[in-house]
Formats: structure tokens, C-alpha cells, sequence
């Protein structure tokens, strides 16, 4: 299996986290950034949004992370990570949708306009706004529960966690949301958690 | 089963859709979006994000149009809206990424804008440039397949369609898509589709 990825890249530490928690042996093919290889003819024939990650397996080429994610869970991970019942699977969804909308525009294209100040999708207001529907949905379920889905950690946290965890390098502090930090700590001491 | 709707939201539209396909019955909860019904703390125990569609059925409560459509499609339509393998559901999923991504933000958020001149997140140019990259995704897979993720409509299709229909109201005129323009037709013709 290959994991084509730009290192800095949330998004396909993702795909790492899971691989590494499942113990997935996979190759890794890094993206030159700084020649914006993710936007030439040849990676967008991969992926048509031009970005990273992408996973390669025997022939099959998946795009988004939340889809690499759904991949990995379902090939290597049984039911365990994304459960295939109506409830269960849904209730894994509705987090993986927060993370592909409010967690990306809020916090991921925020902390990129602080950092780089390319503003791509809104400013620095919308940004924070969109980023406290995301946090305040976190903290209400953290608040009772471990975990975001289900009794058990699953893709939903995984999708979830990295551009949480950067939240306040794109000026969103996260002292308002103990239930989120206490979250934070909890995915990173999992057994084969991997590093940034 | 309930369904919780705002009659013109477009989200909502998803979940009807597939209810109306698969022929399942079901009774619809109007919500208020004068009164801002949606923002209120009783909705908002349903829903953190105070969105709609949210979904309850037998004590089960799902928010989030991709997680309902998820739902429905695992509980009433066995593997044909949304297979438990691997690779057809990662396939199913990539799409439903772009819908919560940069459909949501180029194509429903900018079509607001334009209507209603409520800018949430970034401005016109902003998410006509985010709505092109969901378009050329879509028209690159669309020139060579009926339908977005496998050989058969998924709920990949639902879940990216009601934004794209209306994308001309947002100032995203479709003629430079015509796969994506005869695929709309292909939906609107399938057996059970809903209207709007």
C-alpha cells in the first residue's frame, strides 16, 4: 500500500494514525510541495482536487482522508474503527462530516490563513466562527462520553484530531473546551498512536 | 421514523430523496427557520450544529445529511446504496467528502450569499473558486461514468446533487460541465426520485 502525502499535511496524518494504530505496513511517496506537484497533470489524475492524501493499493487509487480512512478501517480493522451497522456506521459518519466541513473551514483553512496568509476560504471572523460550531459540538458530546462516536475510539476521533490539535496556532484556543483537551490527551496515549 | 426539515433546505432534500426511493415511509417535522427554530436549545439537543435534516428513529437521533443518507441507505437498502466493502465504500465516500467540503462551501454557501447576501464563510469569488474544483472533479468522472463513485447510483450521487442542481443560482453557470449536466438528468430519471 502507498500513502502519497506532503509531510506537514493533516490530512494524511490521518491516514498514519490509523496505519500505524492497525499496524498496516505501507510505502511512503512524498509530494514536493514547493513544486505544487499536488496541482500537475500527474497527481491529478490521482486526485482531482489535488491534494493530499492519496492511498494506492493493488490498482485501487482513493482520494480524501476520510475516505483513506474508511478504506484502511474496513480492510484491516474488521468492525472495530467504522462499523458496517445502520447506527453505529452513521454515528461515525456525522463526525467525519464535521471534520470535512466545519473542522476543515474553521480550523484547518483558518490556522493556513494565520500561518501563510493565504485566505482561500473566508477570513479571520468567518474562521473562528465556523471553528466554535465544531469545538462547542465536541464539547457538548466530550462532555459524557471518551470518545466522539461510540464507547470506543473509532475513524470518527481520528478524523477529528489533527487539525483540533492545532486549533490555537489559527488564533482558536481551546481553554473554553476542557472536555476537547482532555480528548486530545486521551487519543494521543492510545497504544501505537503516531506521531505528527 | 421522523425527519426533522426546513422545506427549502437543500440538505434535507438528500434524505427525502432516498426515503422516496427506497419507498420507506416516514413523517416530516417542519422546523421554523423564521423563528430560527433550528437555534434554539430544544433543537440543538438533537443537533449541535442546529442543522438540519436530523433523522430519529426508535430513540436513535443522527444529524447530519451524509450520516441520515448513510442511515437509511445501510438500514433499508441492503448493499445498494452504500456497500460495506472496502473499496466500494471508500469509493462511496470520497464523494460524500466533496459534498460536505467544497460543494457546502463553493456551491450551497455561495449560492446563500448571492440570494441572501449572507456571507458565512469567505465571499463570491471565494466560492466560485472552491465550487470549480468540486465541478472539475465531478465532470472528470462523469465524462467516462454514469454515475459518481461505482457503476450504480450510490448515495454519492444524492449526496452531491442538490447543490450542484442549483449551482446557476449561485453565479456558477454549469454549461462548462455537460457530463455533470446530462448525470442531473440521469437522477431526476431514476425511478422514486423525489422532487424538490
Amino acid at each position: 500500500m502507498k500513502l502519497y502525502l506532503l509531510p506537514p499535511s493533516g490530512n494524511a496524518y490521518k491516514v498514519r494514525i490509523l496505519l500505524s494504530l492497525l499496524n498496516v505496513p505501507y510505502e511512503k511517496v512524498v509530494i514536493d510541495g514547493s513544486k505544487q506537484e499536488n496541482k500537475q497533470p500527474a497527481f491529478l489524475k490521482l486526485n482531482p482536487r489535488g491534494e493530499v492524501p492519496v492511498l494506492e493499493d493493488d490498482g485501487t487509487v482513493i482520494w480524501d482522508s476520510a475516505a483513506c480512512l474508511a478504506y484502511v478501517a474496513r480492510k484491516h480493522g474488521g468492525e472495530q474503527w467504522l462499523p458496517g451497522t445502520p447506527k453505529e456506521m452513521a454515528e461515525v459518519m456525522q463526525w467525519i462530516a464535521l471534520a470535512a466541513s466545519e473542522i476543515q473551514f474553521g480550523l484547518q483553512y483558518g490556522r493556513r490563513g494565520v500561518r501563510q496568509g493565504r485566505w482561500t476560504a473566508g477570513n479571520l471572523e468567518q474562521s473562528q466562527a465556523i471553528a466554535r460550531v465544531a469545538l462547542n459540538a465536541m464539547e457538548g458530546r466530550l462532555k459524557n462520553h471518551k470518545w466522539l462516536a461510540l464507547d470506543r475510539p473509532t475513524i470518527a476521533d481520528i478524523a477529528c484530531f489533527p487539525y483540533v490539535e492545532t486549533a490555537p496556532e489559527g488564533e482558536v484556543p481551546l481553554d473554553p473546551y476542557p472536555s476537547v483537551v482532555a480528548w486530545i490527551a486521551r487519543c494521543k496515549a492510545l497504544p501505537g498512536w503516531a506521531p505528527r
